[in-house]
This record gives C-alpha cells, structure tokens and sequence, in this order.
C-alpha cells in the first residue's frame, strides 16, 4: 500500500483499503484509541420510529473519529518518513487528531488550518503542540500551503481523507460497532470528503453485506449527494454550512468506493441540523458537534427510510466552541 | 417504613432506611431506572491526581439521579394513598422526576415550584404532566403551598430529601456503582438537602465500610459544611448560587446519617464549579448541570485529600437551560 505513504506523489485512485488493511488498523489502535461506547435513548427512539444506537466517537482521543484514521496512517509510515513529520490541512477534526497522534509518537506535525476553523480546534491543535500555519478557506489555498511545508521540511502529507490508510482507520468504527450491536440494519453517519463513509463502507461490505451504509450531508453542502446522482465528482464551492467538519469534496478514490457500496445520501437543512443538536445534548446529555449530528437529523428528515429497523449512528465528534453555541444569537462584546 | 408513607404527619428523623430498603428499592428500580454507566478520563485523571470514575446520572430517566428516590417512594405507597396523587415542592429535578414516576404509575403529581425554577426544568415537568403552582423561592412559601394542595385533593406527600424511601432509592446509586468499579476507596456526591449523601453513605457503610463517602458544596451554600462542624442543623438562607439544586438544607435526619457515616464535606467558589462544569464539557463532552459538577470542582480544589486514591464522583444530573450557558454574560434581547 505504497500510495497510502507517499500521497503528494500521484496517488492512484484505484488504492483501496482491504478488510485486511481496516484489521492491521484495528491493531495498531488497539491499547491507544478508546473503544467508544454505544449509547441508546428510548425518547429518541420513538420519535423516530426506529431502534437507535449511537457510537460515540465523540468521546475518541482528540473529541473525533479522525484520530483512528490519523493514528493509523502515521504508524504505517516507513520511520525514516515519518521522522521528518507530517504536514496536513483540514477543517478541523483531522488536524487536531493528527497533532495528537504525532505527540503520541514523538513526530513534528504542521497544521494547515482555514482562518474560519472554530477557535476550539485551533487551540486545540496548539495544545497537543501542532505548528500551526493560517491559510484561505479553499482547497487550492490549503494545499498549496501544505505543498510549500512539505518541500521545506520533508514532513510526510497525510490527507484528511484521500488515502488508504485514513479510510482503513475510520472503518475499524464498523468492526467494533458490529460487535457491539448485533442485528444491525442500517450504520448512517455524515460524508464530507467521505473518507469515514468510505471506511464504514468497506467494513460493513466485508463482514455484514446485509447492512445498508447511508451517508448524510447538509443540503448546502450536497456534493456528495449530487455526485452520486451524476455519476461523476461534483465539488462543493466554498458552502456556509454550520456543519464546519462537512464543507470538504468526495475525492475520485472515495467517490468511487461510495459509488460501488453506499445506499445512498439524505441531506438535511441548517434548521434540522440545529434542531437536532439541540435535541441530543437536551434528551442525551451528550456534547456533539454540528457536523456529528447530521446523521440522526437525515434520519429525522427522513423516516420512511429507516422505520422500524436498528440503525446504527456515528456521533463523529464533540468538539464545539462553548462560548457561543450555533442557536444562540451572537453578542458584539465577544 | 410507614414514615415514608405518610411524610406530612410527623416524621421520625429516626425512621433509618436499612440495607433491605435500599436492596428493596433497586428491585423497584429495576428495569425502570437506568443502571448508568460508569466513564473515565485520563485527562482529568492527570490532572487530579487520583484515579476517577464518574458515575453518569445525567443520563438517567428525567436527566437525574433524583428519579430513583421519586419512584422508589412513589411505587412504597400504598395504593390506596398513590391513587390520590402526589404532591412536593423541589427546585427542580425532583419535581421533574416524581413528575415522570408519577406518570410511568398512571397517578397524578402536583407540583410546586419555586418561581426562580430554571426555565427548562419548568417546561421538563409540564411535559411529564405534571399540575405545576409556583411560590416564592423560600423553604416556608413551598411547604405552605404544598400543605394546601395536599388538604385539597389528599395526594400525599413526596419530600425531596427528608424521607427514608427517597433516601433508599438514592443510596441504589453506591449499590450499582461498588460493583461496576472494583476496589473504590472514596465517594463524593453533592449535598443539599442531603438524601443523596445519606443513601451513599448508609449503602456503602453497609456493603463496603471502607469507602470514604464524602459531601462537596457550594460555599455560598455551605449549611452541611457549617451543620457538622457545629454539631447541629444550622440552615441555608436562600443562598445564591448558580449551583440551583444545591440550595435546601439538610434535615435533622439527613444531619444524624451524615453525622455518623460522612467523612467530610468540602466546599466551592462559583468560579471553582463554571471552571469546572465548562471543563467537563468541552474534556468528557457530557453535559452535566451546575449542581453535578461540584463534587469534581471539590476534589481539584482539595486535591490533597484525594491524591492518589480512587474515586467515584456521581454526575448528578445534565439538566442545563441551553438557551444560556452559566459562563455566558446574559443577553437582554433574550
């Protein structure tokens, strides 16, 4: 699996993470990253309609999902990479976790973070002492920047989610969940570059074929959704979403694997996805970002599909700004 | 235990639940109430100096431990006594939780609530239908009202902390947890009225002798700290604090099993429990009330008595006006 080593290089698409590869994950996670609990709440499931249960990634090393993928992709570098560091850009979640994995193993990260990234993640990247560097909130902006720190200091890319290794340490959430809830119908959670979708997907296709894997995104920041109808990539330009973790494109290597296995996509509006934060941390007491609730309100949004079946929901993350929360109005003297 | 039946007639603060109440309790509670589970944090571990295991209540039934002593006195009633409904002031999560016991019985609970109430509890006790009449937030303006209720429609009465049923049905939390987590050297839960206090200590005496159970509250509300230095019950006078469920006082029978079985008490700044709910949120993304985080602001405030030792803090509850954080100046559009 060299593509998953050298990303910057032309990183062939057709690279795709085997049950084996999402197993070797499993290993080296084993002993550093939380087997998350699976919580369940009777209100929730009469309101939808169906039987409910929640992995709370949000309760993962770092608040996130993307530490499996990180920690995954940063031990199966070659030392002698890895010892020059990484570099990466994200939204968020993916930096945080990357940072976190590096001090965990002793490695320099640099951080490319968009000047709109919630100031929770920026400071928490600082505190698990990434080296931060600020760029514009596009794609092109983030990866050139990560291309100048990469040929500066030799540091190894690892992509938020295009690579083979970062899919194969989110889908260990599929492994573990399918052993923690027998007799699961569907596992829903939110696409964005579709790396996490992309991992449930292989997971649950290898071990449980019967499980539907359905992808939830924010309507305006539906590509995935529309690439899938079209057939072909669709990128979103630059969406306002409150969802700050879901604003990122399919890739070629993702929009192919959700093409092969994915269900489908529900898309929900910025007014559901309030609703429904709001509804989890007041009914659940539990704190999960706006991103991580996408999936229970395209549940919400749309019932037919899944009533009366046990649908397995990844809470992505809690990593939120408590000094404004996304319902409340915002005050000048802040 | 007819004390515990009929509360408004002169009660004993002699009537004592016995192990076999608390035993007998958990057999009512079961397959109602939640066995909540038990969560640690290596973050918050480190910065303790303790090992910690938090016992989640803010994810029992009605977002309180509150709901076990409220079903537990409810379902002692005899049956005649519960078809006329209930009755009892609270400031809050009882109130919500007699409230819901009262309806998962099929019997009507009337309500009085202080009109300083957060409004979601409020609003959490409506829709459990409960009858609500508010009254000056004074211990005297509660009873009086409650009084008139009860000789109005001969619901009987469900004290908050100051009866033997309701004590047993909180002590089940020490029962749950001494055996979810082996070896425990130290309790701490809040204390207010103290029924929650008394059941822990009177369960743990009973089953594990060697438990240190401890009281943390705020200092603006102090009366337990002030009562056992004293040696006699010296009340609350409508403290301030944000911590709205630790405002009551404890009663001559709470102070007697404090007295006997509590190691000790330690106390809080406002500033000490913000710090600490906010700390709780954004490290273990659990949302916990103000009142439910005092025992953990009491154990880093006084670190020395709990260095190195293990133990379990009781997360009271999660029920949290969402529309305004307490660390959040107030907005007067609101």
């Amino acid at each position: 699996m060299s593509a998953a080593t050298t990303p910057l290089a032309p990183t062939s698409a057709s690279v795709i993470p085997s049950l084996t590869d999402i197993q070797a994950a499993a290993a080296r996670l084993a002993g550093t990253a939380h087997c998350t609990p699976v919580q369940t709440s009777s209100s929730l499931d009469a309101l939808a309609g169906a039987t409910l249960f929640f992995k709370c990634e949000n309760f993962q090393k770092g608040g996130a999902y993307k530490f499996r993928g990180a920690y995954n992709a940063l031990r199966a570098l070659p030392t002698e990479q890895s010892a020059r560091g990484v570099v990466t850009h994200s939204s968020g979640n993916h930096a945080t976790c990357l940072a976190l994995a590096a001090r965990l193993l002793g490695v320099p990260a640099h951080i490319v973070l968009p000047r709109n990234a919630p100031r929770i993640k920026q400071r928490a990247v600082a505190d698990y002492g990434g080296h931060i560097t600020l760029c514009e909130p596009t794609l092109a902006a983030r990866q050139a920047e990560a291309n100048r720190i990469q040929a500066a200091t030799g540091a190894a890319f690892i992509h938020p989610y295009d690579d083979p290794q970062v899919i194969a340490g989110q889908g260990t959430i599929a492994l573990e969940m399918l052993e923690q809830v027998p007799h699961l119908d569907v596992l829903i959670a939110p696409v964005s570059g579709g790396g996490l979708l992309s991992g449930l997907c292989l997971a649950a296709h290898a071990i449980a074929p019967h499980v539907e894997v359905w992808g939830a995104e924010p309507a305006l920041a539906d590509d995935a959704f529309r690439s899938l109808q079209e057939g072909r990539v669709l990128p979103n330009l630059n969406p306002a979403t409150i969802a700050d973790g879901l604003r990122a494109s399919l890739s070629e290597r993702t929009f192919g694997i959700l093409r092969q296995h994915a269900r489908g996509i529900v898309t929900v509006t910025e007014e559901q996805i309030l609703a429904t934060m709001r509804l989890i941390w007041e009914r659940m007491k539990l704190v999960v970002e706006p991103s991580g609730v996408v999936p229970l309100a395209g549940l919400l949004a749309h019932p037919e599909k899944f009533h009366g079946r046990r649908v397995g929901i990844i809470f992505t993350g809690g990593n939120v700004d408590l000094d404004r929360l996304p319902w409340q109005p915002a005050v000048d003297a802040r």
